[in-house]
């Protein structure tokens, strides 16, 4: 079996509390399927680092994280003592941008045994998998741009500006990401964009959608303003499929999404550098929770699914299989799994970690 | 009673079926409180009149709009002939700015007879008045601002960059705003940006909030980042009432936060100048809708309810509180009043409208 080095990153808060299961359960999956995966863990991203070193990473981190095949990450972030736009800016946002991790992909399904806050028309519920939408997020460029600055400091005329910037290089790809995926799944493609108001970029977005989709005849696509798509998910949140937008656009739709199908607590993540000369990054939307933190009642499966997605970027589609299949037997009602407070259970996060791994 | 000059824009597509029954309601509540209205209609703003014209508007629309009291607007926008960004940018933004129209005041309730999409964590419904949000969006600068280009043009090197501005004027007076109504409604103010991701300008709102803050003792603040925002509305609508945000992030909240309360197609807009140095705007937040216009079955209330904002602005409380007690009994089940179809219903814009006066 190909040997995958993976580099462990735990980090803040509730970060350190899932990390354990997700590594039982990729152990578990390592076992049945007779992979072999090469763990390393590294203490920084993390406040406890910062306090050491006053940074949140050794100046040599790209020269040790390079060499993986994957990062393995918890959470990071701890506002009362550091504030985030250091804390991330520090370390998730560096790895994101030096890996060139340029697209953040985020499923988001209705799973068996979560509930999720939408009915449709008829006062009914949704049915599991009935909602099941892909959410690929520009993960480089675009609004996430620091670049700008504040005059008149101070003075009644203080005022602050802030570009946003996109390539056709960073559009391009992710959207050809997007278009890609799309033909592999249910064939619709839903771009997000605000070109009646935002009257630069978001246009240009939009063309580069359409030259793309003359590429992709066999992809449907629909182009939506942001405000009316965000009420189209309450109101129809089925009718999606592959839905691809800007950074600060696909990092709304990817909180809302999974808020649809009730499941922000156990949403993955994938950052991803589809052609490999980097690593690319595995993590639970959820953030570090310094409200639960310590107490060992965090939720691990955003950590397990997370999980799921690096093997199968790394080539093991059956595992990622297997393992969101133990997840939805763990969540099924009457499974008889323990279940986490934030599932309305008393279980703790290593019972629910342990049954999702015994599952598999 | 004191003269109230208003001017009327019906614009495209069902604004013109909607206002009809705007101004019909206007006159049942002026006949009721004793006041005195005086419309005056325009036929720009709308495909027909650039048509004719070349030109959203007459050169000198700023002279004849800027001695009303008022501008009572139905919709713009027909994108099969005119793109968005063209009739938009050629009229409604154009008032917005033009007339210093800073405050963008979307109320989001959840009115009897409608369905909200969503459910309660125990799956039981929301009951009515349950919602109840006022968004307060900024509306002159930030993310809407036109400053920027292309550069490399139609090469693989081409890339786009657009402004963000943020002013300390321009952020303070509508925090200001936000912070007055939060004290007349029930004390609890959420203010929504996203200082981890869009470090420079995102930063500088929150902190003008905190500043502002200390001058509100009894207001209990609450800052949180957009993404996990449109979450929470999702998750717990219940738990909001002024929401405060930038150009775009309240223009998202505005349509997602009708949508929660299922009345995306009956929610109503004012485009304030607190100060009334230059006439406010009311309008529906829907759009002209193509799809439905010629066919008279529009539902009206959208309008009706802005014009009940409008009245409410030039100083008639009670009017504006008739109005939306005309509307909810209108859809209140059991009224017998006519339905629109989006309502589940059969009757046209004029018989719900008629019904709406009447109920005055
Ligand atoms: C039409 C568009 C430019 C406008 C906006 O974003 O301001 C609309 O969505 C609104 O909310 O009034
Ligand atoms: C923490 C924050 C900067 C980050 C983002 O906006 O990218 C997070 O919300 C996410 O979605 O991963």
């Amino acid at each position: 079996a190909p040997v995958h080095r993976i580099a462990v990153i735990p980090g803040d808060g509730i970060g350190t509390e899932v990390m354990p299961e997700g590594l039982r359960v990729l152990e578990a999956a390592a076992s049945r399927f007779g992979l072999d995966l090469r763990f390393e863990t590294f203490d920084f991203a993390c406040w406890p680092y910062y306090e050491r070193h006053g940074a949140m990473l050794p100046p040599d981190w790209q020269d040790l994280l390079g060499g993986f095949d994957a990062i393995y990450f918890g959470a990071v972030g701890w506002p009362e003592k550091i504030p985030d736009h250091v804390s991330l800016w520090g370390s998730l946002l560096q790895f994101r941008r030096a890996f060139d991790q340029y697209v953040n992909l985020r499923p988001a399904r209705l799973m068996p045994g979560v509930r999720s806050p939408l009915v449709r028309a008829d006062g009914t519920p949704y049915a599991p998998g009935e909602i099941d939408m892909l959410i690929v997020r520009e993960n480089t460029e675009g609004e996430y741009c620091s670049i700008g600055g504040r005059m008149f400091e101070g003075t009644e005329r203080e005022l602050v500006v802030q570009e946003t910037v996109m390539t056709r290089h960073g559009v391009d790809r992710v959207l050809r990401f997007a278009f890609e995926r799309a033909r592999r799944r249910r064939g619709r493609l839903t771009s997000a964009t605000k070109s009646n108001g935002i009257a630069i970029t978001m246009p240009y977005w939009d063309e580069r959608v359409r030259a793309m989709a003359a590429g992709y005849p066999d992809v449907a696509v629909d182009q939506y303003h942001i405000d009316i798509l965000t009420a189209h998910f309450v109101q129809r949140p089925d009718r999606f499929d592959v839905v691809v937008a800007s950074n600060l656009f696909g990092d709304i739709l990817s909180d809302l999404a999974p808020a649809c199908t009730g499941t922000i607590g156990i949403a993955p993540s994938a950052n991803l550098n589809p052609e490999r000369r980097f690593p690319s990054l595995f993590e639970p939307v959820h953030g570090s929770a310094p409200d639960i933190a310590g107490r060992g009642i965090a939720n691990p499966i955003g950590q397990i699914w997370s999980g799921a997605l690096m093997l199968d970027f790394l080539g093991h589609r059956d595992a990622h299989d297997a393992i969101v299949r133990a997840i939805e037997a763990a969540l099924a009602p009457g499974s008889g799994a323990p279940r986490t407070p934030d599932l309305g259970g008393r279980a703790g996060t290593a019972d629910l970690g342990r049954a999702i791994a015994e599952a598999l």
